[in-house]
């Protein structure tokens, strides 16, 4: 059975569950159950969701291995995660910081970047307070945001206009006017994801200090998704808004290991931020999941120790460059368009143009979503290459802006991204 | 710098934490943090916190090398958890329930037995819902209830007349009467955790029946804690309250691997319960954590697959016999009552008649909480053992009751709990 059928499935309720759970959408079946790798055919190349089908690096997991023939290393981490790690982030990321980062009240391990920004809504959320969130976003931070009383308010990045012919990531943008429209006297927080999923755009220096005073103004938290922050291509830079003048002490910064050393499955995390904002987050998180895992703490720990011997960011920087061009290549050839990604490994394709028949057999889970649901429904069974449609990373009213694009991932081997390339050619006659 | 400074330290808050902080005790000093071993002298043996000074067998750590030398082993589990470990939990836990589980349905992985209760109230409070708990209590239930909008309710366990020379666990009673004056419109959940912690005591049938009966007439959901289910001693039968006529469908029962298999470090916990109580709280944990760490649900899947073979847990209870025996031969010695305890690795020992002095140098987070934490602090500093005070686990009104017992943990190996016995000799002279 597919988690779809059974999260959706009828089952008689004998106890009514919470009415958090359908305000943050968590009741409706999802995006990554419905294209879900169970319910397509077997030999479809899932460039959906975003996992790599390559491992962490041999010596990063020796380290776990020697983690877990230790004794301590198999007990409870300090909430605040263990030492080792809390040490090897500060010497990674105080230079990053240009600041130097304290072990005991400015690093906070998390279960996963997830349950980080989680904890942080748990440790900040009054009810009725009010969420920024630029369009298209992240769809955890939706029910991590009404779990907790919050509600969430979107403010749309635009698309490029139809005149670019090869637009990037960059050419989606922002309006610092929507977003001061937005601000309202419940507004406690703004979430930035930078460089941001699904688009791959860095946002700019200007764009991020139009932010920080809209934000030192109204007096708000600023939650920064940084989990690409290491994936950010040649010729544009990624700045950290907690650098920024007067930023510090109003932001957090949420980072991944998982996505830093190609081990999703680790469920690690951590957060950078003053004290005030660790300190409550910290008394969250504790409650939530207590401790997040040892012995793959100790892992990442030797993972940022090490990074730099092993030149680990620069080379798989490249190796992204490398997966990137095959893909794009793919697109280029079929002329449709795309916005080339500044950063993550992520890229939205423009699909208005793929034509599909409309009485093609989609599933029910299908039926009635928007236009981009049908396409990569389409694309997945007839191309044999599984995406991410982009309007569920809208919220309802502007659900239309996401239906011209699906999201491709190229966290995947160069002979999986060649391959995906080749079936791509078949799409040529779905182009109108 | 100690948990416990820097979480009660002053740190100005720029923005305001949320008021569920403080409701849920989050932000006052707790007694993990007090009787934490770096505030303790370090020759200090901790029988404080309830993890074990041993690790994991070798043949699990074995499999989790395995698992982490794969490439999906070390990516995103099913938010379900990894099917390897819900079959294995299956195959051992049905015959345990009396009923063939369906793992698509009725198991869920989650992070740590933590995580999978706080995501079951995550699932079913609503504001102002009240869940009842008997006291003593596992101290996370009430932050856990009260962050998901949840009231917590007390109904107290008795202690043991003081007619009663050589009480049990079994001597902790409750008193039905005492459960239904509690019930209001309001009334959602019961947790129920048997074997208990911090009493050892492993709840009768009759015991059971009788909160049956109660959650049945008041349409209750029922949340078994039952991580110390495999520590239970000869002589006593653990019931699982979900087997009781007509309880399945209202019952969720949470298990802990890291209890289990001595690896508390690996934070996988899971739940089993019907369809209807596990596919909302597969909602709650999605958005928390999304999914649980991967390579160490396949170590964990290994474990209870061939935990027979190994005789693990029959080997497991009778050390925990021999561990049980040193300690309660120490206080035997020294004449001091105790709970025997029926299950798990705490025992309760009656310090009332534990003498200190009243201008003995307390710290400042001692002075002012009830005598056991004074009592428990003067062990652990003149005798060189330290403990867990009992009064943490009652709530204000009623805490005088626990404030005659401090917990001893015996997850340690023999060597230890010798050296405790020996030290607490030195006791002998402070008894009046």
């Amino acid at each position: 059975m597919s988690t779809a059928t059974a999260v959706n499935g009828p089952v008689k309720q004998v106890i009514s569950c919470s009415s958090r759970l359908a305000e943050g959408r968590a009741l409706v079946q999802d995006v990554w159950s419905i294209f879900n790798a169970a319910n397509l055919p077997p030999d479809c190349l899932n460039l959906g969701q975003g996992y790599m089908n390559f491992g962490p690096p041999t010596w990063i997991i020796d380290a776990a291995e020697k983690a877990l023939r230790g004794v301590v290393e198999n007990h409870y981490s300090h909430p605040r995660g263990r030492i080792r790690l809390r040490e090897a982030i500060k010497n990674f990321y105080s230079p990053r910081f240009g600041r130097e980062l304290d072990v005991n009240t400015e690093i906070l391990v998390t279960s996963g970047a997830n349950e980080g920004q989680y904890s942080v809504f748990t440790a900040f959320l009054e009810q009725g307070d009010e969420v920024i969130m630029f369009e298209p976003f992240f769809d955890q931070y939706l029910p991590s945001v009404t779990f907790n009383g919050g509600k969430p308010v979107y403010v749309p990045l635009h698309p490029p206009p139809a005149t670019i012919a090869k637009p990037t990531s960059n050419d989606w943008t922002m309006d610092v006017n929507e977003l001061r429209q937005a601000i309202t006297p419940r507004t406690k927080m703004i979430i930035i994801n930078t460089p941001h999923n699904p688009i791959g755009k860095v946002f700019t220096r200007q764009e991020l200090e139009q932010i920080a005073a809209v934000a030192e103004e109204f007096n708000l938290l600023v939650m920064l998704d940084e989990v690409y922050d290491l994936l950010v291509y040649k010729g544009k830079e990624h700045i950290r808004f907690a650098t920024l003048p007067g930023m510090w002490d109003r932001t957090v910064t949420v980072y991944s290991v998982g996505k830093a050393f190609a081990a999703t499955g680790w469920r690690i995390g951590f957060l950078i931020a003053p004290a005030s904002i660790i300190q409550p987050t910290l008394a969250a998180t504790t409650r939530i999941v207590f401790c997040s895992n040892s012995p793959l703490q100790e892992a990442a720990a030797c993972g940022y120790e090490q990074a730099e011997k092993y030149q680990f960011f620069e080379t798989q920087l490249s190796e992204y460059t490398e997966r990137r061009a095959i893909l794009i290549g793919a697109f280029d050839k079929l002329g449709l368009k795309y916005s080339l990604p500044e950063g993550t490994y992520f890229v939205l394709l423009d699909i208005s143009r793929v034509k599909f028949p409309e009485d093609y057999p989609f599933p029910e889970s299908i039926i009635g979503r928007c236009r981009d649901f049908k396409a990569a429904w389409f694309i997945a069974i007839e191309v044999g290459v599984s995406t991410i449609p982009v309007s569920e990373f809208y919220c309802e009213e502007h659900a239309d802006i996401g239906a011209a694009y699906t999201r491709f991932s190229f966290a995947k081997d160069v002979e999986t991204l060649k391959r995906a390339a080749e079936r791509l050619e078949k799409l040529k006659q779905y182009i109108e």
